[in-house]
């Protein structure tokens, strides 16, 4: 973890989980974590879904409440979800029945972070 | 575009830019377009190469200069920027022998606005 990081001070990274991808050139680990979060959400359907639970109150939805907005099974939908709890954008939680889905907001903000273009003169 | 979009004016959305992950549910086609910078971006090359464009000064940098910190061939670059062109992340010149790009800041931005959570009592 050699890489500048102005928007994260560099020990807040050694966790893995902080890196901007417009404030200097990136480690490798750091672009492979964000990689892998913008891949899961490289779906227009897995990006409704986060806007969906996004929406709810708390930030969290029951997976029962995702199929008929998106019109897919819930096999489906608790497929596209695994991709966004594996990516670590969404935390999954069982209760009796049904899958209960929360945003993770603090990985949000970071990869919102990420991509902001205002920390390129911090970068530069 | 019914959608709620508490970041950015719904007129703003018409040239089809604009629309947030957590600021209500989604838009099929605003979906679509923010799911296809999000697939650009789900390569950890490519997210390494846009930081090394944003690192540089003034965001632009020579294709010349991104082969070597990537480790890759120029062609095999040159096919990773053109899928960061294409989502519209990034703008491609040519200038005699060498192509140069430059970052989008307005898209990234909106990329960013489009994840941060703190929209997320907005759109609740």
């Amino acid at each position: 973890m050699t890489t500048s990081l102005p928007l994260i001070p560099a020990a807040d990274t050694a966790g893995g989980c902080c890196a901007s991808v417009t404030g200097g050139v990136l480690a490798v680990e750091d672009a492979q974590r964000l990689a892998r979060m913008f891949k899961a959400l490289g779906d227009p359907t897995r990006v409704r879904l986060l806007s969906m639970i996004a929406a709810q109150s708390g930030g969290e939805a029951c997976v029962c409440d995702l199929t008929e907005p998106v019109g897919l099974s819930q096999p489906t939908v608790s497929h596209h979800m695994k991709q966004l709890v594996d990516a670590g954008l969404v935390t999954r939680e069982q209760r009796g029945k049904w899958a209960y889905y929360a945003i993770v907001p603090e990985v949000l903000t970071m990869l919102s972070a990420a991509l902001d273009p205002e920390t390129l003169q911090a970068g530069a």
